[in-house]
């Protein structure tokens, strides 16, 4: 799957990824109302209203773009109805030929790291069929129980060619309330990176591993020592746009190849008409809102890049 | 809900939690026939076995303990029908009077970590509604991320009156990777702990927080010290019996008061027939073994703590 993600982002010229992260509050009323109208004030009803909003950004953007990353709790917030909206959005956007990354940050240990990974990635053994429960392409995963926790999700990836993307450095504010923590005089955050080099290396495609991790863009220093720590690592960076993190600070998490790195952009790209910079479009044409953020985002990082 | 806990548990007798994470491997193979029966070889079958099996074990076991963890990976795994299993176990169990521990490990930052709370622990407004998506009592959650990430579930916890317990020290082998990495001298284990402490306090019942900690019985030494450092948080304690850890090292989990931890049992429990000990039941009367195995472990936990 990392080899379709890297041709994904050469053909398309876009080391980027569209955060698929619906909050209620971003859905433009028309499709609200529809959706309430047809399943009433309901779980359904929000679900509805969920996969209509996304399918028509899927439809506006999926040319422009390598892969998607829908955040499960948008729609897990929503109960069973926002999970089988998670299903077909993950199904829609593969059909569509999109890298889909399940922003799960699941993380267990053993049996329960193996019972996730089969969850997100892969297949699951009922009597004698095997069966996709939610199939995506790449899963977040959450270091903090150590390799017992990871290792079974690795299994399955190597099954599956399925990949990963290991939470290193996140972009919050109070992320380094434990993840800036000196070790020995290192940062807890490179010893984690440290880490997700060894099993990065024990899983490789041609150039790139397909154990990646999460670095944010809203600490430009620490993704330099971090794209160094994993030279093999495709880095996923959130926290572009809204979070606060540029396109100039972004350059030193790609490798010279001008790969090894894919930039989120959530609420920028999915409520792009409610910007000023894109207000024109009006709610009715939300999703062109979102064509025009995405072309706006790729020139932005490509400008970047090339200046390098 | 940290005072239903305490007075299930006094009720009881039993400082105990029932996991109730069914493997297919564990299921009667009588009950996965009649569900494949009517189902099919599909998600739906295996949920169906998930549900018959849940059920048969709550209705042999509840009058005796205080609460349940269901634990979610094991329901994800069989995608939306696996997870309409878990939703129907967590209504039952509440229904029968029991706490029910939603072991579901979330974390994230902000609003995504608020959309994980309220799937869990909160409700939804959809239009003018609001709605329960899952409904747990309390849920695990991971700390990685920091306060960000926890913030948000302890402001659902306030509203809803509901809890959380966050890992802290892990009952796995590989747990001190980063885990008990030094920082000051002091075990980033310690460091949590004393997080999870300041957030406890801001958040009290009568006697106990409504935020608690997981440490593992595999650690005993470990959780003599975090029980000093969250004197007012329970401590959900995972790794009881087939992880090896032992009633008479788990004393040192509690207070004074007998209160202050809550120990775990998954397969030990709800695979009891698949044990010499209880293979006289046969699988016939899996949850009659069940029943047995609770008694027993509330006596060897009882024992332990009167011999202390």
């Amino acid at each position: 799957m990392i080899q379709k993600l890297i041709e994904n982002i050469k053909r398309t010229n876009a080391p980027i990824v569209v955060g698929l992260d619906p909050m209620l509050g971003y859905i433009p009323e028309h499709i609200q109302k529809a959706a309430f109208a047809e399943c009433g004030e309901t779980l359904e009803g929000a679900a509805e209203a969920v996969w209509q909003y996304n399918k028509a950004i899927v439809d506006a953007v999926y040319d422009l773009i390598p892969a998607v990353k829908p955040q499960i709790a948008m729609y897990e917030q929503f109960g069973l109805p926002g999970l089988a909206a998670f299903n077909r959005t993950v199904d829609y956007c593969r059909e569509k030929g999109l890298v889909v990354i399940g922003d799960v940050k699941r993380g267990d240990i053993g049996s329960t790291s193996a019972a996730y990974a089969t969850a997100h990635l892969g297949r699951v053994k009922v009597g004698g069929q095997m069966l996709t429960p939610f199939g995506e392409d790449f899963a977040t995963v959450n270091p903090y129980l150590g390799s017992d926790g990871i290792k079974p999700f690795i299994e399955v990836c190597r099954e599956e060619k399925k990949g990963l993307f290991i939470l290193v450095k996140t972009s919050n504010p109070s992320s380094g309330e434990f993840q800036d923590r000196l070790v020995d005089g290192k940062p807890l955050y490179e010893l984690v990176g440290e880490k997700v080099n060894e099993w990065a290396q024990e899983c490789m495609g041609d150039d790139y591993s397909y154990i990646g991790a999460v670095v944010g863009a809203t600490y430009p220093e620490m993704g330099k020592v971090l794209r160094r720590v994993m030279p093999k690592s495709f880095i996923l960076v959130p926290g572009y746009g809204a979070q606060g993190g540029k396109a100039a600070d972004l350059v030193h998490y790609f490798n010279e190849d001008g790969l090894g790195a894919i930039v989120n952009s959530s609420r920028g790209i999915i409520a792009a008409y409610k910007q000023e910079k894109y207000a024109s479009f009006g709610p009715e044409h939300f999703a062109d809102a979102s064509r025009a953020a995405v072309k706006d985002m790729i020139a932005d990082i490509g400008q970047a890049l090339a200046a390098r």
